[in-house]
C-alpha cells in the first residue's frame, strides 16, 4: 500500500510517499515559495540525486498537480499513476475539540475545519487547501486526517482550562490544546518499546525541542499535560517565540509601543525566543556558537531556555508525581548534546544520570544516554511525524 | 521604640503601631472607602472593643490625620504625643530595579517610586499618598519605604528575563520582579529556625497563598525563582487573577469580545482566578462549600488551583535541583487543610509524607505536618507581613 503524506503551510507543500510494505520513503519533497513566479520545487528520491526545479506556482492547486507530475514522471518518478496512491495522510494542525484521533475526510470534517479556522488561523487554511488540492488530483484515495491536537485531547479539564471567566470557554472554545501530538505520540510509544514495558505502566516526559518547541507529560499512554496552549505560543521558550510571560506584558507593550494586535502577535510568534534575547539568531546551533564567542546576550538567551526546559520537566513530574522516562526529539532535543546535558545535570534530584559520553554520540536511532545507575531512563528518540501519519492514515483505510 | 506600619491602598489605609521592645502590637486598624462621605475606620487596640467609627475622609492626608487623632485619643489612644513614633515603615508594591532591600525615604526615593508608577500603576500612586500624608503627621519620625519586589531582586537573569525582545527589557524595564517579597522572606527565616538549620544551607519552597498568591524558590536565604512576574497577574491561579495563560489569549479576546486593554486587563486581574472559573466567588471557603455541595464549576475551580500550586512546586523543585522545605503561609495556604492535603498527597515522588491528624490542626504558631519520616519538612508559617516592615525599618533607625 502506498501513502502520500502532505503537509502544507501558507506558501508551502511539504510531501512524503511511503510504501508502507516495509514502511520506505519512495520518494519526498518540498515546494517553496507558492504564490510567486519563482516557485521551487526540491525532489528527492532514495539513491537518486536531488532534483531541483523553479516554476511558477501560483496557487497549492498548481503546486499539488506539479508533486503529482512529479511522482510519475518517467524519469524522476516512482509511480506510474495517480491510482497507486491508496491514500493520503493530511497534517491538520488544530482540531480543535472537534478530534481526538485521525479521521477519514467527509464534509462534516471539512466543515469542523472551517470552525477552528479561528483558533489557528495561520495554520488550517493552507491546511484545507491542501485537501482539496489533493483531492482534486487522487479523487479515488481515502484522504484522512491527522491532528497535532488530538493527541492531547485526554488531558484532564483542570489542565487544560484556563482560569478566565468560563463565558469565553463557552464562547469560543478557549483553552489548551496542545501541538506536535503526533510526534509526542509516536516518540513515547518508541521510548517504552526500547526499554520493554507497557506504555501503559510509564510516566515518560516527552521534550519535543525543535524550532517550535513542546512538552508532553504521557502517562499510561495518554497526554495528561503539555505545555503548548490554545495555540502553539505557550510554554517553552523557542526559536523566535517567547513562550510563557505575564499576561499582563501583552496590554503594557501594546500601550507603550503604539502596536495593532497583529504586531503584537508578531512581535511573540516571530521576534522573541532565542532571537529576540540573543539578538542573534533564532537557530540554536548560531546562538550557541555566538555564546562561545563569548556574547553575553546569546549565553543569557541559552541560560533561560535551558531553565524554562527544566522547570517544565520538574512541573510535569509534579503532574505525573513521577517519571519513569525522560525523551529528547525534534531538531534540538536529537542534535543538541550540550542542551541535554545542561537540562539533565540540574535534576539530578529527580534520579536523572547522564552518562555524558552516550550523550554526545550521533545516531538515527533510538537510544538511551542514562547511566544504568539512573532512576529514570533518559533517551534520544528520533522523531518521523511523517511515518506517524502513514502510520495512522493506514490504520483508517483498512 | 515605637514603629507605625503603614499599608496605603487607593482608597485604603491599614495601620499596625508596634512597640519593638517585645515585638507587641499596641494598635491596629483600617480606614475604608477613602475618597467618600462615608468612609469607615476600624481601630482596634488588643485588651478593648473594636471602635468603628465613619467619617467624611476625601483624601489620604485627611485619612491618616484622623489615625493619628485615634492613636493619640485620650481614650482611644496608645501614645501621648506624636513624637513617640520614632519611624515608620511603609509598604511599597513595586521597586523595580531601584531596590534590593529597604530604604529610608529621602528624595531621590521619592523620584525612584515615580519612575516605577508605570510597573504597578494600581499600587505605587496610592503608596505615594501615603508616604506624603505620613510624613506630613510625623515629620520628626524617620521613614522607611520596605518594597514587596526587593527579596526577590536576587533571582539570577535567566531567572528573571522574558523571552521577548530585549529592546522591551531596555526601554521599559519589562521583566519578573515578583511580590509578597516581605513575606516570603519572614517565612522561610521562620522556617529555618523552626527546623534549627542555617537558612544558608536550605532550598525551601514557599507558598503564600492568598487572594493573591506566590510561590518562591529559596534557596540558601534567597530568592532564585517566583512565580509573580513583571505584575501580581502572572503565575497561579488566585482568588480573581487568572495567573498563566497562552499570552496568545490576550489579543484573542481583545478580538473577540471587543475589548479595552483597561477592561482586558479587569478580565485577568478581577474577573478571572476561583471567581471566574467557578462562578461563585473569589473566595476558597465559598468555592469550598460550592464543591461540597455539587457544584462541578466549583470543584473544576479548585482542582484547577492546587494542580498549579503542584505544578510550580514541581517546576522549583527542578530549579534548586532539590527540596528541604515546603512552607504554606497566607490565608489560604494557613488556614485551607484540604488544599495544603491534595497538594501534598500528590507529590509523594518528592519524599513529602503529610500527617493529616497533623494537617487538619489550627494554630497561630510555626508548626510542621509532615511524619518524622518526610524527606522534606512541610510546614505552616503563619506569615506577619507588618511586623517584618517594622524590624526592616528598625534596622534602619538603628
Amino acid at each position: 500500500m502506498k501513502i502520500l503524506v502532505i503537509n502544507c503551510g501558507s506558501s508551502s507543500i511539504k510531501y512524503q510517499l511511503f510504501d508502507m510494505t516495509e514502511e520506505t520513503v519512495l520518494a519526498s519533497g518540498l515546494v517553496e515559495k507558492i504564490g510567486t513566479e519563482s516557485a521551487i520545487i526540491k525532489h528527492k528520491v532514495p539513491g537518486r540525486e536531488e532534483k531541483i526545479i523553479t516554476a511558477e506556482i501560483l496557487d497549492h492547486r498548481v503546486g499539488m498537480k506539479k508533486v503529482l507530475d512529479l511522482l510519475m514522471d518517467p524519469e524522476e518518478g516512482v509511480i506510474s499513476s495517480a491510482d497507486e496512491v491508496t491514500a493520503v495522510g493530511h497534517r491538520v494542525v488544530h482540531g480543535g475539540e472537534d478530534f481526538s484521533g485521525s479521521v477519514i475526510i467527509d464534509e462534516a470534517v471539512r466543515q469542523a475545519l472551517r470552525r477552528n479556522i479561528d483558533l489557528a488561523p495561520l495554520h488550517n487554511p493552507p491546511n484545507l487547501l491542501g485537501i482539496d488540492a489533493a483531492q482534486e488530483q487522487l479523487p479515488h484515495a481515502v484522504h484522512v486526517g491527522v491532528f497535532d491536537t488530538a493527541f492531547h485531547q485526554t488531558m484532564p479539564d483542570y489542565a487544560y482550562m484556563y482560569a478566565i471567566p468560563n463565558v469565553l470557554y463557552r464562547k469560543y472554545k478557549i483553552r489548551r490544546y496542545g501541538f506536535h501530538g503526533t510526534s509526542h505520540k509516536y516518540v513515547s510509544e518508541k521510548a517504552a518499546k526500547f526499554v520493554g514495558k507497557p506504555l501503559e505502566d510509564l510516566k515518560i516526559i516527552s521534550c519535543h525541542i525543535g524550532n517550535g518547541a513542546s512538552i508532553t507529560a504521557v502517562q499510561n499512554g495518554k497526554s495528561v499535560d503539555t505545555s503548548m496552549g490554545m495555540t502553539p505560543l505557550e510554554g517553552l521558550m523557542m526559536g523566535t517565540r517567547c513562550g510563557d510571560i505575564d499576561p499582563a506584558v501583552v496590554p503594557f507593550v501594546i500601550t507603550k509601543e503604539d502596536l495593532t494586535l497583529s504586531e503584537v502577535n508578531s512581535m511573540m510568534n516571530r521576534h522573541s525566543g532565542l532571537l529576540g534575547v540573543s539578538g542573534v539568531s533564532g537557530d540554536m546551533r548560531e546562538v550557541t556558537e555566538a555564546m562561545e564567542n563569548g556574547n553575553d546576550q546569546a549565553r543569557l538567551a541559552i541560560d533561560m531556555y535551558v531553565y524554562k526546559i527544566k522547570k517544565t520537566i520538574g512541573a510535569y513530574v509534579a503532574a505525573m508525581n513521577g517519571i519513569d522516562i525522560l525523551l529528547f526529539t525534534a531538531g534540538v532535543g536529537e542534535n543538541a548534546s550540550m542542551i541535554r546535558e545542561r537540562v539533565c545535570e540540574g535534576l539530578t534530584c529527580f534520579g536523572i544520570k547522564l552518562n555524558r559520553a552516550l550523550n554526545e554520540e550521533r545516531s538515527k536511532e533510538v537510544r538511551r544516554i542514562s547511566t544504568p545507575e539512573s532512576k529514570v531512563d533518559v533517551l534520544v528518540v528520533p522523531t518521523n511525524e511523517e511515518l506517524m501519519i502513514a502510520k495512522e492514515t493506514k490504520k483508517l483505510v483498512k
